[in-house]
């Protein structure tokens, strides 16, 4: 959205299946008793690849594997990712079973296993059933294909609770070619800012060094999927991947390509937050006259993970109180005096209490299904933009019988 | 509990009516609808006072209020407190209603208004109805006594959603002659571990300097307010405010008193928790075999913050993998492959994942309304204990309509 404005993008469907040169396919293996489980994704040329992961110090086996092969090929080839099972905390078994699964992708698509990146999510502490993930990879490989259809197969076979598959594309023009950043992604619950993310995997024709690349998604994330609350928590296999074709000529990245990443991210981290568990409203928070970036990020993602936020948002209760006591709770300077707030663009509360809604009418901003505060701090012209979602009887529902 | 156990403590009724010199009452002044919304307590001696207050940015009115007497006045003779309204974000209007509060209390009781301490609860942004508070206390100053009666209805005066008064004292034995600790408080929402508190007004009849008593409740506070999570928000009232009988004898203080002062708070903390908004459960806490203190209080936080963790502790649902993420994600120095978990003293789970309770009968550990789970970290031998309690559909219920 932010990035539209600045310069062309073109809004395309179908995900990381409108990239050229990628192809995916989502399939059931048997993880889970009926839906798509197991998603692979096949590069035709090798690619750059770049990394955000959970720093939640209990880390997944596919994560520390995939670290390794980061580590060892200079370039990838795929990626596999099943839902149904996280393989976290399941030990040197966990680990054995996630190099199985690079292996036999590997030997499937005839690149080497250190060339396939593996991603899980799903039940902690369970292990993973290696000989399903084995008959549906060979299903998975004689399917790869690019288009929508397949995104959307992708998508839907790395989903946990979430209620539909995300799907984000641009394409932008440099120097009279036509490129496309795509991605896929999988959010809903045991999200939290500033932390890590969750699963999303991204791709692009643009040829890019891997530390530029890196760069390129360290910012994206920063103003996406780092501003984003569900629930506050952080899971043990979130893991964003980025790839573009690999290229030694690192310096070069035209601004159009950053902004593309860029929105694919923003598209989808709104995307995880308007499908979070049990929501029923999206809520944007932005900080504005802040004395700093930091600042304002800190009191946005403070707003966003606050309960008592979330579930006034969820009973379309203007209860600006709780907003301020979020803000005032993150001790980053908030000035008491000073702060004003909007709703939905209009004057809410000012100097620190002084309101200029009526109850009704305040109460009528939030009946909509996207509701957007701002809060002025009054001390600068830094700024920051955050999203996330109500607290709902049904996030309660969801996450009491998760595994029942 | 822990305090009982190691040295001679003796459990009373009736809470801070059961302290020799202080009298109380609990009114309704109309500020709500029908219920009891004011309390007063008096002290017949002049009391050194100590505070323990919100770290929130934006503080309440009657704070700032009573942080001026505190520094005006060397000691205090009463505590005003209403419900029903927080007087936060009131501006100066809200100052000179606190002011006026401890003015009115005073000139019944015939001391100085600096040796009131003021004290609101309820909702935020709304002015205080002086004059109502004013009709109320002097019903409250006609109706001044000891005994459970009165500290039953200075405990209802100060409830917000809690649904039982909290009371709690113990007696001592020093040198023969017996002295009594007591208390009540007011929790149920807005309650965040390691930041502030809630309202809990304590006293005792052992004489004290302020400076012995402010470093005695900042311990106790410690190990009970500061190691409870009902939803992770911090308010912008949070007090605790204790009183001894001011004595110029600083440094000398009998173990029994430390001892009897951190039972209360322990009581009031875990009564505050069992009484959880929307609660169904209690959740015990030990991190064990930590490197030091603070790390394992980090640990016990993190997992008591978790909203994954509480749901699924109402759904009773045995996914141990959310302990483990929330531990990890506190980013404390957790060992993933050193940990351990028990739950209600059986051991769960070792090394890292390996199950020893089927999930049939982890699940049948977790139907009592009260569940203890000790993760223990093989690091060293510190050890920290917290409570909190479970996230219920009637949580999401209350707090989506806590004002209509």
């Amino acid at each position: 959205m932010l990035a539209q404005s600045s310069l062309d993008l073109i809004s395309l469907r179908n995900g990381l299946g409108a990239v050229p040169g990628v192809r995916l396919a989502g399939v059931h293996a048997g993880i889970k008793p009926r839906k798509r489980d197991l998603a692979l994704i096949a590069f035709d040329a090798p690619q750059s690849c770049a990394s955000v992961v959970t720093t939640n110090e209990v880390k997944a086996a596919p994560l520390l594997v995939s670290a390794q092969h980061l580590a060892q090929s200079r370039t990838m080839r795929a990626l596999v990712c099943n839902s149904g099972c996280a393989n976290a905390c399941t030990g040197e078994r966990g680990e054995r079973d996630a190099r199985a699964t690079a292996r036999q992708a590997a030997a499937l698509l005839g690149i080497a296993p250190a060339e396939v990146i593996v991603a899980s999510t799903g039940v902690i502490g369970v292990p993973l059933p290696v000989d399903r993930v084995q008959r549906g990879l060979e299903r998975a490989a004689a399917q790869l294909e690019s288009g929508g259809k397949a995104a959307l197969d992708a998508g839907e076979a790395i989903m946990t609770t979430d209620r539909v598959p995300k799907l984000a594309a641009y394409a932008f023009y440099y120097r009279d070619r036509k490129y496309v950043v795509g991605g896929i992604a999988k959010g809903s619950g045991m999200i939290a800012p500033n932390m890590a993310t969750m699963l999303a995997f991204l791709a692009m024709d643009y040829p890019l060094a891997a530390s530029t690349l890196a760069d390129l998604l360290r910012e994206a994330c920063e103003e996406s999927f780092n501003m984003i609350s569900v629930d506050g928590d952080m899971s043990t296999n979130d893991a964003v991947y980025a790839f573009a074709p690999a290229s030694s000529n690192g310096a070069l990245v035209p601004d159009e390509c950053a902004i593309a990443l860029r929105a694919v991210c923003l598209d989808l981290a709104r995307a995880m937050v308007a499908d979070g568990e049990g929501a029923t409203k999206t809520l944007e928070v932005r900080v504005s006259s802040a004395r700093d970036t930091p600042q304002a990020r800190t009191i946005a993602r403070a707003i966003l993970n606050s309960n008592l936020v979330k579930t006034a948002l969820y009973g379309e209760d203007p209860n600006w109180g709780r907003i301020v006591a979020a803000a005032g709770a993150a001790r980053a300077g908030l000035d008491p005096r000073r702060w004003a707030l909007e709703l939905n663009g209009k004057p809410w509360v000012e100097r620190g209490g002084i309101e200029l809604l009526s109850e009704a009418e305040a109460h009528r901003e939030l009946e909509p299904a996207t509701v957007a505060v701002e809060l002025k701090l009054g001390l600068g012209d830094a700024e920051a933009t955050g999203w996330g979602c109500d607290l709902s009887r049904d996030y309660v529902r969801i996450n009491a019988s998760y595994r029942t």
